[in-house]
């Protein structure tokens, strides 16, 4: 086992789709394989532009991924997509099925998609997705997208940790009260008005810039770009506005202080993960159980009885 | 300020709503006040039943919360409701309106309708929603309606989290691959099929009644409710199914366990909670500032930088 990850990242660099996806298990999986996996990939990381894909369900996200894959395969660079679904219980694309969500590009080897999920581990895809992101980086990706479902918390974070984030509506978003419209807009670096063929778009777009004009300046300004996934409409300019968003980070070196950040919050994240699992060890004594049965009969509070645990 | 909880309490118990106003946003801040509240409404809860209602953006949530509660005055009961929307940046209800929800019951002395919102906080609203729905419990309310916007991970975890859960769809849901079908099956006792008198009703709770065929048997198997919040068609048998379940777990015993299981939960991430505090010290130092510069240059992981911090 203790080789393995190196053959397995020469090979997935030499092409290897067998041997890319063998190592995204093993990230997810986590454990010691994938520890050895992240010390090898953060060596040679560093040289991909990650382009985060978020914004409420139904907004077209995947269909607007797919086609500006398309665009990006037409102007000859390699790709990879890494759809992450924090609410799915399924887990490796298998059953989700890449397939379904981007068949066109099913027999394209220049193109790897890949599905990542999981339930119930606090801060698990939060921690797994940035490690995916190396390992498609360092295996020569020049471009990876992160493309999320729905727009929880744990969706925007994800999505907004990357190089430059693309933000998708449709017209008649605005009137939705339910929308996440401050987290959004926050992790915004492109605004995307999908299904623009659709009436609302124009009211759309003047929403968001009114949003725009309220946040006050800012090194760059989201553009708000018009598409129409389904046919292609409008996809290769924001594609053109990912590389502008590319070349102005370069230039005003935004992007060194932005990774710098990212990789406090991750660090940060990580210490928290560590330091839940020397927790973990106090939820299965007998004390747990006592101090739960005295919460449960109304002896103390929650709050008090972890006090308590902790003090022991 | 060491007094003031405790009147507020007794306040809140006659029918002061202000005070109740204000215990809430104290439990929200959190601090000393929200601990000593915690305490003093742990040892008056348990009495309440609780009742959670999640679904999908757009299901009509709001709308059928607003009907069940004129349901549940007409039959006397007196009521509580939470609204808990994790991705809104804004909080207690005045800025989100509750009023823009819950208008028919404004004027209403007998229905406590309160918004909650939190952004930012690792597991700040899980641990803050349940401190809520005690002290709401704790002041009489015999029922405490927790709403939640959406179906991320911490919405549905808020909602499940209840006694009785309701799972709202619409017509059409099945065909959403993104929906978190699995993780709101697991928390549903109860489904409710809203906007019924749309094309597709009687699909939607066949594909209902399938999934609850796959899963097997368990003690209450969650009935399928049809409604149109809009103009109230069942939401009486709404009202009626949340009270058979209401009886058919204090009946079984399931209730203790289950309550019993949401103490060992909470405790368990009140804990983590109070260990993310102590962390919180290892990233604010010169220590944690040089390690993250080590991993930006590419000569330690981060992974393994935290276990350097750690090992301090």
């Amino acid at each position: 086992m203790t080789v393995e990850p190196v053959r397995l990242l020469e090979r997935a660099r030499d092409g290897d789709r067998t041997a890319l996806a063998r190592l995204l298990s093993l990230v997810e999986r986590g454990g010691e394989p994938a520890r050895e996996i992240g010390r090898l990939a953060h060596r040679s990381a560093g040289t991909a532009h990650t382009i985060g894909i978020t914004g409420p369900p139904g907004a077209g996200k995947s269909t607007l991924t797919s086609t500006l894959v398309q665009v990006m395969r037409d102007a000859g660079h390699r790709v990879a997509v890494l759809a992450v679904d924090p609410s799915s219980p399924f887990t490796g694309g298998a059953i989700l099925g890449d397939r379904v969500r981007m068949g066109d590009h099913a027999l394209d080897d220049e193109v790897f998609i890949r599905s990542m999920a999981s339930r119930g581990h606090l801060g698990g895809l939060s921690l797994a997705a940035p490690e995916a992101v190396r390992v498609l980086d360092a295996v020569g990706f020049a471009f990876v997208i992160v493309e999320t479902v729905g727009v929880g918390q744990v969706e925007v974070e994800v999505a907004g940790e990357t190089d430059t984030t693309v933000v998708v509506v449709n017209p008649g978003w605005g009137d939705a009260v339910q929308a996440n419209k401050a987290g959004l807009l926050e992790v915004a670096d492109v605004f995307c008005v999908n299904k623009a063929d659709r009436p609302g778009a124009a009211e759309a777009r003047r929403d968001l810039e009114q949003m725009l004009d309220m946040t006050g300046t800012r090194d760059w300004r989201p553009p708000v770009v018009d598409t129409v996934a389904t046919d292609g409409t409008g996809v290769a300019d924001l594609w053109a506005v990912i590389l502008a968003h590319q070349r102005a980070q370069a230039a005003s070196g935004s992007l060194t202080r932005e990774r710098a950040g990212r990789v406090r919050a991750e660090l940060s994240r990580i210490l928290a993960r560590r330091l839940l699992e020397q927790a973990e060890a106090r939820t299965e004594g007998i004390a747990f159980d006592a101090v739960c049965a005295q919460v449960v009969a109304g002896e103390v509070d929650p709050w008090e009885a972890a006090d308590r645990l902790l003090a022991d």
